[in-house]
């Protein structure tokens, strides 16, 4: 017996899936034909029933990475593979508390809120009422939520957290944005970043080396499927190329000491850049 | 102030960093000098003491992934990448009941065990005494575990749990070992697998094409460091190119429908050996 | 001036491109208005012309590569960066001789054409007369293709040259020709294979490895392509994923010495299955 | 019979290979014994002869590829793949005129003087003179560079050559030679550039966009090796993740059509640029 109010993940012969809430009463229509909801009802997870064309469906319970891709989207989405290493690298899990800024429709909201769970909590800030509301209805869709809040605002004004144990900002200018992220946050927390172009990296780089901050981490994730034919076993022909960097950094306290973990290279320039300005100060005038 | 009994990251100037548990009264004696416990409890997390040698250390909580990566090894491991992934994909969280076999340097269950948290289960098994030693000594060491049973055994005979929401193998030959996943998992559970080689992986298809299993997914993951060097911002010389194929398949009733599901050339292949197979009947004797 | 015979690349705003050889008097007509043969014949490389409907279009002189792309194909080709490191892997070039079987649509037969020149010579067989056909009118169009003889034929029964420096075999059962493929090379000669699945890799290698053969080597080749948009630098967001499997090998005399330079695993297995063998003899039955 | 001169590869059970030339009556003392260069001469490339010390050698012509992992470095090089890609983007082969600017060790200039041949030319450039004699030196050593002149000088003030089909530059700041790179080309000519990290490829994309330059490409290519062992067959553990990104283009006549191709987004920066700078003339005053 599959309960009503179930997520369920149905996969139709020709590879389409749909994750559908089952509500008594409520027969889905779709092109392959009438799906009787008593019928899914008196099935098992695993199970198959047929439409009213005929056409067999498998119900399957739909799994976190199901309810991700079936989020409704309005935004660029991130994607499971990111939304997986984000997970680890913040360290979500029961009892610990999350802030995030640019919630978007919603995705890491919704793997966060269920790798947290009940004990824990995630406090996200959209500052596009439209997308914290489509937001919202994802998380309730996903059957997920509880201990989500959302606020509409710009968090350059601050974040309607503290001491959170992690912080993950989802926005075009986050280096705007370290200050309030680093007033929501407890000591030496975890902070995430999500960025599509070099030139924005390079530019948050530059405000994270100016502290506090050390540890600093940036990767892009590959997922190559395979086709799943044996005795023909290949890759798939395509796969995504790009989805965005992924910076992660922790909160330091700033000390003489601070610039001993710098990257090599920074710490040059640094160098270069104090004896300038000394230099320019002797001279009373600008060489630049 | 860290509380004693914290789990420690120590990062050092020169890129080391170490994962330990601050115990009252034991210092800790390093080539760079001795560690006071007294200083590093004063101190707070982001914050930076200097060892008996005056080298400055910097103090910050280990997150999830500082304590994989800080796992005694007796065994191949599965790389951060690989298990966020699979946390992900197999629905890890609070309250979700997890089985695993051959759990080696119990990387992965100190991952499941910290998503599953206190409401949730994890049952994993392992052959080797020596290794479920060790992964019990490493769940100990991570500071999780608490919800983790480690049975020394071969699971061919069956696995200590029911009802589970899903199973993961890192065995070497897993497709021996699809009964008793099976029995111990609920209907439509999720199922994964770690496999270094394609011969492998083409074996385990073989064995879940006969079913009954749908939702096939073989992924590998791919992840590239980039130099946290701005203005001269490049990706980091070398890469893990190989950690090892992940396979993932949901169970499914078996049904007349079953076929619907297989891809294009394995249905292909068993019409023809079903042909074969009839042809042979008729001649009364093999083709073959 | 663009001289009449020229093949040239016309590059439209939209992105269109297309590579055609410039005839006297033979104007082309296009979604985008008639291009006149006299103005592009009037103008230089590099520079642009109107359709009769006012659209720009740039000219400029078509290189290997936009050669390559503009192919006619019937088959799978193979792409322009597996046939630059299979051209240098065999080491094409001028007054080298190149064998192939299985031209295909004559991909790789018009690149070693070109790199060989005429003082080279490219010798390719083809069992499928259809696609020789097609072969030879592509070699033409691309405006190479002097020094390439085209033998309609089955390699199985042997290779229409001696003494090749290097031999390059694109079929989907390689391992049935080492013998013909061999007999056609000099000794120490490069060999060649592309095989899109890893089953095949597989039995190739089984093949490889029974000799004469030494100096294995497998890639892939991936290529990921960037945004050409300063300020917004970024990959492109899909990518072909795979391609074909490329497997390089150098012909050695057979000596007792073989067995030194096979890979560690080989030499294991070989060794498990002489000794297998010697206690079968001396059991006079076979004990699997 | 291995004719004395000829460049020999010589490989080791361990795996070791070197390159070196046989000369007469010059035997080579190595650390696994004395390889009698009067035994190398006697054998077959193919073929095994034995050290003074009973260590079996094989003996293989060297390939273009064995060249060029044999080059003595003192700079970074070009690896064979981005080589490779690099030969076929720009056209290499017989009859053709190259130009390069920052020879290096000379890898890339090996692999052009192969492809282009006796009728055709490579012109290369090298400020520093000793890195300019080590290509020299290695050119001799590789057997190639009959058809290549080097010149010890910066470029900014000019190429020596004129018409050059393609034009290389691998410098740290190529942008600030575009002008004498077009000098030395002809009309519709194509470039090439290597650059590691993504601020330069910003850069020189700002100076390409200005003009006259189309068909930008950029790319970066992976090489990825499987271990060659059948029966466990799987990518090698560790794969190099960046050399460096690889950047083309035409030249192109400057003409109003200009924008016409320009990525959209590049476009849309100019026309702000334009509007503002029209509103700047109109104020009287920089409003920047």
């Amino acid at each position: 017996m599959i309960p009503y109010g179930s997520l369920v993940l149905y996969a139709f012969p020709d590879g389409k899936k749909r994750v559908r809430r089952l509500e008594e009463g409520a027969d889905w229509h779709t092109n392959d034909g009438r799906v009787s909801a008593l019928e899914a009802h008196g099935a098992d997870f695993g199970g198959v029933i047929r439409t009213s064309l005929n056409v067999p469906v498998r119900l399957l319970e739909a799994g976190l990475m199901d309810r991700l891709m079936g989020l409704k989207r309005q935004t660029q989405i991130i994607y499971p593979k990111d939304i997986a290493y984000i997970c680890m690298r913040l360290g979500a899990g029961p009892g610990r508390t999350i802030g995030e800024a640019g919630c978007g429709s919603g995705g890491l909201t919704a793997a966060l809120s269920w790798f947290c769970g009940p004990t824990g909590r995630v406090v996200s800030h959209e500052s596009r009422e439209e997308f914290a509301r489509l937001a919202r209805r994802n998380l309730e869709w996903a059957g997920v939520g509880a201990n989500v809040e959302i606020h509409v605002k710009d968090i350059s004004g601050g974040m309607e957290l503290k001491n959170a144990d992690a912080v993950f900002l989802d926005m075009r200018e986050p280096w705007l944005c370290l200050g309030p992220a680093l007033a929501a946050a407890r000591r030496g927390a975890s902070f995430g970043f999500l960025l599509p172009t070099v030139n924005q990296v390079n530019q948050l780089l530059l405000a994270l080396e100016k502290g506090p901050f050390a540890e600093i981490e940036i990767v892009e994730i590959l997922l190559r499927r395979w086709k799943p034919v044996p005795d023909r076993l290949r890759p798939e022909d395509r796969m995504s190329a790009h989805t965005g960097f992924l910076i992660f950094a922790r909160q330091q306290e700033k000390s003489e000491e601070f610039d001993h973990w710098l990257p090599r290279g920074t710490r040059e320039r640094k160098r270069d850049a104090a004896k300038e300005a000394r230099m320019e100060e002797n001279n009373g005038s600008s060489t630049l």
